[in-house]
């Protein structure tokens, strides 16, 4: 029951290959189109923005998701949203998995989109086409291909952001076990509260899975993982998460929840929740990653929602730029988080290399030494601990920073 | 059933003086403390923040409030906010009361308290009492005091908050009728969404008003007020708003929902509103004021969420602060505030004194005058309409753009 972490992305997995292009939709300079290919049909599962605004991409991918045919092949680009053009957007959606379906030789239906950028525009579908041509002889199973497509989906990510993990299953034949591979690329920073440049994810897998545990599993790792981070409180138009798998490992088919499914499951949430830490470390501007661990609360729903209001609070995130130990902001954004407590018997910490400081208990602050709690938060990453001391469930939440750049960024984004 | 915007603050209705002192509590060289006297015994309103951890004297207050007796004064200080200090800081409040209480020869229930600073220390009672006993010589009912009065309850504010109006009334000998007034104060910034400085509100009225009447009004009023105005998502622990009404206008008293009792709510909505929108454009490091009136919703409820999410969005406010018409974001915040509508009916125009931008219509992002959008974007106040096209509610949001300042204020708040 070993996950092990690999090098690699999104071709880690046997038989998935990448490529990347600059086609010019709206940035200059730089490759700003994605495909991945699957050599064989893949089952598909994925999770979308519940913005009731949803971009053409996401509903043209939902519905190929749950309509339940296999697909080959994602087209992403960056640079336009596709978001707020109305038929029109569809229409190039449409047009798009039809063009690459045609180049790929497969049917527009087994052509999954992603689109990240402005809304607004209609993305001009010569330059999509064209990048499509340039893509598919590129296309390559290389760590280098993975690497690239990685970088090419990022809009103001400043690194890009990639996972893979091996596990070991049952094989088909029975005779002993295989090796099964997770790779994962993503950009942008979060699921429930994404950056506007919409956070975007794919995993894929040559496992064997049955398409209906395939998105199980998906749904249930991503409260933990991808639901769990923050930037600005703001969910895109635009959020997609997808998983691939295309049986390729010859792992005995994963088919009821027994023990393979476990640990596929452990392995995709490692694989969710690196991406998705790197994400909330890269947040839009962000110079620290906080990471905020609520305790003992009552219910496991109630410790998510404390443990991202600390990790979105505005007051928290300039307080951790400034290296302010300013800690009354922790006790009172779980305060408005919703949930009850009782302030008497709560206990917050700030945690980091340096040591540990103890802010808050016995229902006050408490006196503190002020220079660890500096060296603690000029630390590249801040840990927050919040004991609720009323029952078993705990959570996990990670942010960032809010600093100057973060304002100078999206005062500007258009240009 | 005229209301009259007149000069004037706390002090502006019969009966009420103020006074303002520097007791050093955590300011230097500047005014830290104020105090608000009626001649006579007040009828007293309040609402209070809704965060689980609330600050000794928002209890203290609350309790006063509730148990129905009569109150002479108010005693606010600014830098410490008494928040998180255990039964420690409720000994601040009463020992605070007892003794302005002593000074001015009434009794400690009738001496209501607010403060507003840093959550954690706990405030030196010596350095009260010395603010107490230079405020008590220095009340007044002058214009003057009640400037100094709304400078000293500022923390980060840039400018003090006023306002006062005047109505007529029947007189209580049945003759004709007497001119009310009513005077307020704030400081901070909101009310669901303040500004960890928190906001403090204090309106006092010579009215003639039944308590439960007087409380009835205030809860009317402000959901449409305080409470649509946000400047960074956090709700402070000490967000406490008083009305204290004297009945010295001898007007005939409010005892039932009658015209009265209406035109008394019109007034009150008035100075309440018009404190609010002071402190949205106030806003920690704002430079801009943003009005998002959200008409044709389903329900109230809706156009106020739906409003309140647009003027929330910190992408949004970027955008404002950026002068950039990247407006899709607009929608974006409509789409994630929670309430269904359907993306395919609903306009959004932006309109200023340049003119009028629409946008967004016919579920898609329309074509603008780039330099008509920079024009209204560079004036002082942003105005965002929002027509969902269901129904017929409206609700109006105020903020602020998100500006460098605002980082630089609160990564460094408590130096």
């Amino acid at each position: 029951m070993k996950i092990q972490e690999i090098q690699g992305g999104i071709t880690a997995a046997k038989g998935f290959k990448a490529a990347s292009a600059a086609a010019g939709i709206k940035y200059q300079g730089r490759n700003d189109m994605a495909m991945i290919l699957s050599d064989v049909p893949c089952t598909a599962a994925g999770t979308f923005t519940s913005n009731i605004v949803k971009a053409a991409p996401v509903l043209w991918d939902r519905k190929l998701v749950q309509d339940g045919g296999t697909v080959r092949a994602v087209v992403v680009n960056t640079g336009i949203a596709n978001a707020g053009c109305g038929p029109e957007g569809m229409a190039v959606c449409e047009d798009t998995a039809a063009y690459a379906a045609e180049v790929l030789g497969i049917t527009k239906e087994e052509v999954l989109i992603g689109s990240t950028g402005v809304i607004g525009p209609v993305i001009d579908m010569n330059k999509l086409k064209n990048g499509i041509r340039l893509l598919v002889p590129a296309l390559s199973d290389s760590r280098e291909a993975a690497f690239e497509a990685s970088k090419a989906i990022m809009t103001t990510d400043t690194v890009n952001k990639e996972c893979a993990v091996s596990i070991e299953l049952p094989s088909s034949d029975g005779t002993g076990t295989v090796t099964v591979t997770l790779g994962g690329m993503s950009k942008g920073s979060g699921m429930i509260h994404p950056n506007m440049c919409t956070m975007l994810g794919y995993i894929a897998t040559d496992a064997a899975v049955e398409k209906g545990l395939l998105q199980k599993a998906l749904s249930a790792v991503v409260p933990d993982t991808f639901n769990m981070i923050t930037v600005d409180g703001d969910t895109s138009t635009n959020d997609t998460l997808l998983v691939l798998s295309n049986g390729l490992a010859e792992n005995a088919p994963i088919t009821e929840e027994d023990e393979s499914f476990e640990l596929f499951k452990k392995a995709l949430t490692y694989v969710c929740k690196t991406l998705a830490i790197k994400m909330a470390a890269d947040g839009e501007g962000a110079s620290k990653l906080i990471e905020v661990c609520v305790k003992n609360a009552d219910t496991k729903e109630n410790a998510r929602t404390l443990a991202r209001s600390v990790a979105g609070s505005s007051l928290v995130k300039a307080m951790i730029f400034g290296k302010d130990a300013n800690c009354g902001r922790i006790l009172c954004a779980l305060g408005y988080a919703g949930p009850g407590f009782d302030p008497a018997v709560i206990e917050i910490d700030i945690v980091g290399e340096s040591g540990k400081v103890n802010f808050y208990t016995d229902g006050k602050i408490q006196p503190f030494d002020e220079e660890l709690a500096l060296a603690i938060l000029s630390e590249k990453k801040i840990h927050i601990d919040c004991d609720m001391a009323e029952g078993t469930f705990e959570a996990t939440a990670w942010g960032c920073d809010l600093t100057y750049d973060y304002v100078s960024i999206n005062a500007d984004y258009r240009s």
